[in-house]
């Protein structure tokens, strides 16, 4: 597939992954719009495409049939990322603010429906798997995209809180607009993604915000034993372009790593690549954790897409602890209401 | 509670179940706004109460947030039943359709959130239960509230096809606006409600049609043998006012009656009452007939609303045919298309 000139637009395209999409797309010389309402997004994440963009402001949540048909005509590809999002911290306390998700990826679906749009793909999670396959410590287990298999609703179905229970749903209304109007495309889903212009109320972040900062005792939330799968942002970046050129059936896509570190071992990283480490660590188990132990299976991510992670987490929080050590002001303290909420 | 001069907005209300409820309503004095698109409702629907409501054409699934929240201020209690809904041949063959719901019933919970509401009944459906429990014919389970419950989001849910999902993560909107910012009310969940007004994608009302047309050989959709819990209208209007009065924790409540028909049986009654029968029955297996066997229990709106079905399937099917008598042309023939979709 050529990129070139292709009309491209990026919901939500303002925000921490799909700025840099933005990025690699009009590197690749696509023509690309973005629409971000700027509650999350910030115009800054994409100065280095801005001239080459055509930006709309717009919320998805509230809109008009005729502003939508209007916006996604004349686009080929739509690179669904706008959402209500957030870290651990946000999406356990804003239940009800997630649930936003259903009319914006609706709206959104229904929109490439009624246009030009040939394909649709969509930033899902790997919040649409069951927690309780996620419940062990240590655990080798690696969520395989059947684990979450939006053909057989006639089955039982589970994901992680409100927000992961949105992207399943989504997911489904995906597959539905295929089977009675034929829309093409596919779910990707992503794991702890994280890399430049990513907010601190996302894991990596935070450690990364708290270690700058020089908190001591410095907090962790949990226990620190919670294990993850770490995506650096331009792992995720290319698995999307990959999906767009390679799925059209709906077909959910895992972009993960298949490797998992425990936290505790990320802050150690994080402190030995900053050259700083606190005397002592607090560990807060009152504080939301999530699942205990996530990692994806990328089997068919790299059978149908050849698509491999190129990142070690080392590599990716070099680049990060980079990024953000240029862009924050030291400010002697953590602001904690800042882990849980955009707004503060 | 009294009901006299009480400001209540009934979204849908120009459709079947909700425009017997805004009869009700007015009945009892309250003010009632009724909102719809008229894509499924009609005005003649509310030709009883047209001259005490006041109506407002819009849609819900486009919206603007300002409109919803000049539409929803002032009212204390909202009956949710706007939705893209129709019987078993409608929602099988329109799975992307009924997704609309996702966005109208977020919606709905924002604007209730947004303004001076102080309740919302919510429209659910026996569809959220798990098919794999009425898969078997002569079974006698009643389904019970907490074989889907949304307070269990981290196990594992199961509903009927796209219309039972989408109905049950409604639920899961609303305890979600319920824990983040305490909105009140509840879901009612509704079985196969039949009465005036309803339309021929739904069963009995199909039944009575191709009856009155004199349908030889008459077609029955699948073996005749599936079961159904029918629920006459004006107990799901009393026992959804009942469920506004007495619950605010979103706790869903089943109106079914508990006693279940085998569709054949049903046929032969509605025959009865017309006093006409086929010479030859047709049993169409080729077409959609949903669950094998449902039913509710009703134990919890006994206990918490006192409330019982009043009406037995043979007083329903008799008021029921009066009215499609009543109200229906003789065409000498069935058109089988309109038996799944409401356009035809």
């Amino acid at each position: 597939m050529n990129w070139n000139e292709c009309p491209v637009l990026v919901t939500g395209g303002a925000s921490f992954i799909s700025s840099h999409l933005v990025d690699n797309l009009v590197n690749q010389g696509a023509t690309v719009t973005v629409v971000d309402d700027l509650s999350n997004g910030k115009k800054e994440n994409l100065s280095k495409s801005w001239d080459s963009i055509k930006f709309v402001q717009q919320d998805l949540e509230y809109v008009s049939k005729n502003e939508m048909k209007k916006l996604f005509d004349g686009n080929e590809i739509v690179f669904h990322f706008a959402a209500d999002h957030g870290g651990r911290g946000y999406i356990d306390t804003h239940p009800a603010d997630v649930c936003s998700n259903f009319a914006i990826d609706h709206h959104v679906f229904d929109a490439c429906n009624n246009s030009s749009v040939e394909k649709i793909i969509f930033s899902s999670s790997a919040c649409v798997y069951p927690t309780e396959l996620q419940n062990e410590i240590g655990s080798d287990y690696k969520l395989k995209e059947e684990d979450s298999d939006c053909d057989k609703l006639n089955g039982f179905l589970s994901a992680d809180v409100e927000y992961g229970w949105a992207k399943l749903m989504s997911e489904v209304q995906m597959k539905s607009f295929n089977k009675q109007y034929g829309l093409k495309g596919c779910p990707v889903r992503f794991v702890t993604a994280y890399g430049p212009r990513e907010d601190v109320t996302h894991a990596i972040i935070a450690l990364i915000y708290k270690a700058v900062e020089k908190m001591d005792p410095y907090q962790i939330w949990g226990n620190g034993q919670q294990e993850r799968d770490f995506t650096y942002v331009e792992d995720i970046v290319t698995g999307s372009i990959l999906a767009a050129e390679k799925i059209s059936d709906m077909t959910p896509i895992n972009l993960g790593t298949g490797v998992r570190y425990k936290m505790i071992d990320v802050v150690k990283m994080i402190c030995e690549v900053l050259g700083w480490e606190p005397k002592e660590f607090d560990f807060d188990t009152s504080k939301p954790t999530g699942a205990l132990s996530r990692s994806l299976d990328n089997s068919r991510a790299k059978q149908l897409l050849g698509w491999e992670p190129k990142f070690s987490l080392k590599q990716g929080l070099e680049k990060t602890v980079e990024w953000f050590v240029e862009n924050h002001k030291i400010e002697g303290k953590v602001n904690e209401a800042s882990l849980l909420d955009h707004t503060n």
